[in-house]
């Protein structure tokens, strides 16, 4: 790999649905990245031709980076969007899903590549849905791909926010004793549904006991995560995951409470240790310790542990016994760093790490 | 049963513990209640001889009963409470569990009655710990308690707040497919700790993922509840339960996540019915349908459900497969009316209307 | 008056409006109304023929009431709405002021009597903006409107939902005092801004110091109010006032800070005197009493105050000195309830007892 | 003054109420700080003796300074905190009002430099009450202290959390145009009452419109800072303020609503002008620029300004004429940072760059 650290031109990269949440996201976070430098941001036709900062409903806590405040919005209009007018290498999509699917296709075959947070190609049997520190041996699918699209461009997906926690924390277990049973129910973030999202007369001081298509994803693309790479496939893993998802008023952060059962019985201590070796890779978003397990029964809580390694770690608390399957737990992950746009700048990291760009 | 709405005098009703949350509810609830008066209201030895509404810290919406704000405190002192001061025949226990246990047993001796919402006697052999629409039956071991105390004084008490809406949400399921395993994530409202309870920088856009005692309490209560009376004793149910305890940003309402797997498979619209079936009772606080299935997947909810029926029912939803376990739903109940003092008042009508008093 | 208690046939009255918040409000607190009865429900063309219950997305914690959820929803359309589609005298309309002006107009000189809650014909010169406990008087420009409409309709409005409160805890003491200057800063719930609203990511955990529109009219509206009918004019009232308004993470109930300055000075027994002494009169909305003075210095507060007088009453509390001009205090009002939909109805019943309809 | 930056030695200090709210915030903030380590922390008898990291309930979201974590309590018993004990020269007390008074005393006689936070001795005659951007000339009552306590140990305070934001956002304006009046209203965040602080069932979706104590702070603390020092004594500054203070469902930052009224009668761009001039000092706890004014009339908000400059700037916004006083305006400051240990660590700052230390 170049030496990023000291190179002298860092990887131009776009951001399509540069005013979404996640767009928004996407730019606070890559300010000051060692390894890229914003070139292009891009959103509806509407917003064309306008200044970010004087356009943007900004919404971070964090101003606007200096450098991207200043440009002018992009059309993620298929046509406009071609080579010609963006000059980036790499485009992180933060795109609505109604229109996520076409305009990320379009651009594959237009030779760029693809790090997207959205929903739509997750599933694709030759698309990469990948947590680094799980299954990056399925990067390789990225072979097949071009060779669909017949360019260089190729799409990169992660999982939704709440089944990047629950795959991290469940992935060492897995491998380690073989899980068979899950069954989890989330509390999560407002954040996670946008923004306006929810409204505040749905979940001041209430819960909402559905999240629609949350459920879905929850039971399948963990399959696809933990399956195997087998001849230029993936084999889905065999085990069987059922989800309850609710909405509370929290502003970041999914806490998820797991109750799991596993082939080979473990002990506390087993499992605890298998979280405590997970290995982390030396990338600038990467945790040092992808999974903490604290031991104060009163954790992992969103107000004292999200940001814990920069939001980019998952938290882990209160592993007891279950009645009915083998142990259960409580798990919290930030949904919009380490659950969407962090976790797409870690597998671009990833990439470019390993000479995939 | 004499005819209590045209009845000239009322039954006279003490409040142990008046001063505290549980003690204000019973008061807010009593209001006009055709069966009952209330005659005493005691608490802690350092309110004792002070007015009411001068020395309450009034949480209620509804103001205080113009009756009961004028009256004077007594103590709870157990010297304190013999039936020479006490003009009431029932008392309301919404004590301290780290006093109740005392005080109670000493009362029940002296010959009162005891309807209690604290924890103390609940699993005691001889102690009915009841919810009238699923075990009415066991108010039979009342018998045999007066024995042990050698009065006609006896403790009644009802199950923990989130115990009272898993079992009504369970037992027609239970009574007619016969429960096996049940997993259970729960998310209560604030109030359940009573006040001050919950700091609010604990929980203000947090979640708290444990809270001491509960999941034991939800794990064995229901057993008892579902129990067989045999020869004057209950046999504990053999279904197996796991919970799960969260605290949430909610003020009132316990939200309950439920899979669960029965010996007898049934199909959706026979779980549905199975709800519409359980029969309530005809008394001031018995709700005309125990449980509302809410067809909106979106529901049940706190903001909109929790006062269905006055607070008394429990509201269902989204009752759909469960990809481990059979079948997976949400329930909600109100937990300080329901849940504790609501469902104290319930048994007390019922023992009324049934000639136990 | 007929005797409506006992009228064989109530008034007919339609909802404009009838899926809005404000007018799901007028759905919900005319269930069984002694004087009125909806017969027309009215929105937008999109809802025109469909099923109110299987149509509306119901935020009321009490159910739709059972005659108005299977009724159909006419559309709002100016031409639909002729006299020979509906069966109402009086049309209640929550409508948003988008398009309320030019209905509401259009009804009027069809010939039917509107009570608006809308802000658009607020301030016309012949519409009477009225708090009956206030300015009842001011309905006598009904007449010089009907030449107007050259038409029996009219239209009779109440003020934006922070004024009615600041209105009423004002008004005694102007009546007695003489206003000369008044600053208040409000504190308004998430529910004045309709639904959906608020986004929950704008006000979970926050304030939003501006709310358009709002503080402009705090400053005008009650100097109408307050003014004096003189020959067939309302000459405004000489008082000022300067409003600082914020939303806050509240559900219901506006909370006001406010400090004010008399010509005539007051002590402070004086000036809650003149607050129990607001007259209230007798129809079926009318509070008992229309202002309730607390003495407890940390009240009113929407968790506790909300629903004194089932929310038609403004509770007032920790009357005393301001450095700056005479006398500072808190007030609270539903917003929803006394602010809006209860305001419209109470000016309703006013004009039934008053033989206006 | 050294040059700390690359000082040998930092200057030990101590944290006297080391487990409380503000005492952790103190060990938060002074992690790797340029001019300070950590050399004693103590808190009550009871926590004598105590590991910090196990007795601690640490409520911060950064995980313990792990120099710090491993630290042995000792006891702020006036006897045990003698010279002989304390490594420090300076003492940062977030001492409870409740024995800060003799703490502190005790502790400048026996000749350390007390930084503190506590209300007890702000307002003494010879003790500085400083906002160094302000009145910094103020710490010259030093010398008269020392007399007093005839050691070289002397007590310096900062104001009350929301006199800070208050002080800050009006100084620029007072001494370019002279204040004659100003009216306040308070939003105040949970955190500023401590831990646990204030009930979760008082607060959660609530407003409590009265804090104890607070209005008379903010009614006199800014005279003091914004007095003359005339001859070894403060004059107090000649105006009026009029607070209403209120507690909001915040978890950081007061919110201010600001009418004032100046002798020179200034413009809009004056205003934000003499905001913007407001120097700030080189240390490396003082922000860039004291005073944002955003453009933006929906800001500042607490959920988005309140880390601007790591929450050691004020924001200021909205400014719009007012109809009974001059101008208007919104004002935010994070009360645990600005408004308290960052405020007494900005003190101690600038004594040391002055040589005070």
């Amino acid at each position: 790999m170049p030496d990023y650290s000291n190179m002298n031109r860092k990887i131009k990269v776009g951001i399509l649905g540069c005013t979404g949440a996640v767009g928004q996201k996407f730019i606070s976070l890559l300010k000051d990245h060692p390894y890229f430098e914003i070139s292009d941001i891009a959103a509806s036709e509407s917003s064309k031709g306008k200044i970010y900062s004087e356009h943007v409903n900004w919404k971070e806590a964090e101003a606007i980076p200096e450098d991207v405040a200043g440009m002018k919005i992009k059309s993620c209009n298929i046509e406009d969007l071609s080579s010609r007018i963006l000059f980036s290498r790499i485009l992180f999509s933060g795109l609505d899903s109604k229109v996520a699917g076409e305009i990320e296709e379009k651009m594959a075959r237009a030779g760029f590549i693809v790090i997207s947070n959205s929903r739509n190609h997750r599933m694709n049997e030759d698309v990469p849905l990948v947590i680094p520190e799980i299954n990056s041996s399925h990067f390789d699918l990225i072979k097949k791909q071009k060779t669909r699209w017949d360019s260089d461009g190729f799409i990169v997906t992660n999982p939704n926010c709440s089944v990047i926690v629950l795959a991290l924390a469940l992935y060492p277990i897995h491998k380690k004793f073989g899980l068979k049973n899950v069954i989890v129910t989330t509390m999560q973030a407002i954040s996670g549904a946008g923004y306006p999202g929810v409204s505040s007369m749905d979940i001041l001081g209430n819960i909402i006991p559905h999240i629609p298509g949350e459920e879905e994803k929850i039971e399948t693309e963990p399959l696809k995560i933990f399956g195997e790479f087998e001849q230029d496939k993936i084999k889905f893993a065999d085990l069987k995951i059922s989800a309850m998802c609710n909405r509370v008023p929290v502003y970041n952060g999914h806490t998820l409470a797991i109750s799991f059962e596993t082939e080979v019985k473990a002990n506390k201590d087993e499992i605890i240790k298998s979280w405590n070796e997970l290995k982390s890779f030396d990338t600038p978003f990467s945790p040092q310790k992808v999974i903490h397990y604290l031991e104060n029964e009163f954790r992992p809580q969103p107000l004292l542990d999200l940001i814990t390694e920069n939001g980019m770690a998952v938290t882990t608390g209160n592993l007891r016994k279950c009645n009915i399957l083998d142990w259960k737990f409580t798990a919290l992950g930030h949904n919009t760093i380490r659950g969407a746009a962090g976790a797409a700048i870690l597998n671009a990291e990833y990439l470019v790490k390993n000479n995939f760009i």
